[in-house]
């Protein structure tokens, strides 16, 4: 029996275009890691976080990963004594699903340290309550992809149900994340209560499209396909670059670019690597030429989710 | 050269489910039978119309059919005498697309008749051009379907854009035309301006998840994903039997049973050949138990179109 384990849990790009609070994809990189130690005194604690710039919260009560793991633990009933770091490898409300990377290498670090044997289907609920101390509302396209990998479409919230969808084998992802402070909950408040009907049919075509390209890798139809008419025309005016940086994605091949969750990061999908490396210098380069600081990430999409790496 | 010929062009289930405006599929049957004759005086000229109870329009210049031909000699500037007949297999205003399988025809006829050898593309405004006249308004989730034939996902309307979509080898249409007039532009004149947010999400959940169902064959995700959120709830009081003829459709294991077009025909795919015999049968006893008549009609769906048949 191991006395501990180390997991790799992804970073996922969420709001995928029309697949606004409905799609979402996992990242190979980055992603945060998530240890669990056993110990003999009982309780779950927080023994270290690393990466945050000590902004998240180290009390076990309202941290997501513990939150997520004494969810798991209440269920069924365990009171194993484990204590939990947390090393943040991506940005904190960078639109990456950072959060929801952390909740669900919690809960399925624990699951795999105790030897559960739960399905992903069972650690879905423990991992949503994580996510919401973190964002406060109940929003599954950030971590239903790190928990299944893939690219997932929230089909329904009530009851929820999560559909993989197949992508194309060649389809590579570059982000670039601007120095900006945007929040969640505000980035939130902006969006309108309500859209006119043609808006609500154009997001639908748009969404039954991006799932056609996907499934028949038509990679000018993923790329046509991947607008959102509801909340990126509100939220690209919190991104002070946001025109700068489409524009210079497009203009290197990119299928299409959008802001990743409610941002400020950015993503574009292109066919291969050597374009999508292109697409991340000029992204970067964009958001330099406006002032300010970036990261940027280049990636697949990750198939498989978090996995054990020690 | 010959002299006349007969084609047949189908009548379409558009609105379907969450694909309102958005997308429709073509019918084996019914379908609308056009004669274009040539003749030795030059201009258009309507000769007879059959099975309309006489309320289609005479006049070349208001009639669907000639519209869309009339379009099509102005473009190419042909002035060849035609004389057009028209034998209408489907009720007027049934939501069945009847105007869309007249328009189609027309167009499809005289490119045969004429040997102009245009593509379906070149022949798409022709007919939206003769739609327009019928329903005021440019819609293609029937024109599309009748002229391609298939599952049509019409993902753009500026600029216009089909896609046929790939379908299951077994899908049973059942369809039940309740005797009662919904006009077109009435059902319309119901719908909302705007939609709340969530609705908008719902609505593109379900379209995503209906052509996901479609490619993957998955019979159980259709079902569940042909639900309207921004029509069907306003237009489904037009119908004194809605409920009536989707709790018979369900019972009788449909995957599910929707109104097509603005109504007042109802729709139902199943499986099977027996169980949409079954589906049909039941949704015809429960129009009959609400005080109505109602036609019938069983279907695969058509995937080509129009086609000569004289």
């Amino acid at each position: 029996m191991s006395k501990s384990i180390k997991v790799f849990a992804p970073a996922s790009v969420s709001n995928v275009g029309p697949g606004f609070d409905l799609m979402g994809f996992a990242l190979e990189s980055p992603g945060d890691e998530i240890i669990v130690r056993r110990k003999n005194r009982s309780g779950l604690f927080i023994n270290k976080i690393s990466g945050d710039g000590y902004v998240l919260p180290t009390d076990p009560k309202r941290n997501t990963t513990t939150v997520a793991i004494q969810s798991l633990l209440d269920k069924y009933d365990i009171s194993d004594g484990l204590d939990v770091e947390i090393r943040k490898k991506m940005g904190i409300g960078s639109g990456l699903g950072s959060s929801a990377a952390s909740s669900v290498g919690g809960v399925y670090a624990v699951n795999k340290l105790l030897g559960l044997k739960l399905s992903k289907d069972e650690l879905l609920e423990h991992a949503l309550a994580g996510e919401i101390i973190a964002s406060g509302s109940l929003h599954a396209d950030n971590i239903a992809p790190a928990l299944y990998g893939g690219f997932i479409l929230v089909r329904s919230y009530d009851p929820i149900e999560i559909l993989k969808i197949q992508f194309p084998r060649k389809l590579f992802v570059s982000i670039v994340y601007p120095d900006i402070v945007i929040k969640t909950c505000e980035a939130r408040k902006m969006l309108p209560l309500t859209v006119p009907v043609r808006t609500a049919v154009s997001q639908a075509g748009n969404a039954a499209g991006l799932i056609n390209g996907l499934l028949t890798s038509n990679y000018e139809l993923i790329g046509k396909s991947i607008i959102d008419s509801i909340a990126e025309p509100l939220r690209s005016k919190l991104i002070p670059c946001y025109k700068e940086i489409r524009d210079a994605a497009l203009s290197a091949g990119a299928l299409n670019c959008n802001i990743t969750g409610s941002g400020p990061s950015m993503f574009s999908f292109s066919r291969s690597l050597s374009e999508a490396e292109k697409i991340n210098k000029v992204m970067k380069d964009a958001v330099r030429r406006s002032g300010y600081k970036s990261k940027s990430y280049l990636s697949g999409i990750n198939r498989v989710g978090p996995k054990v790496i020690g």
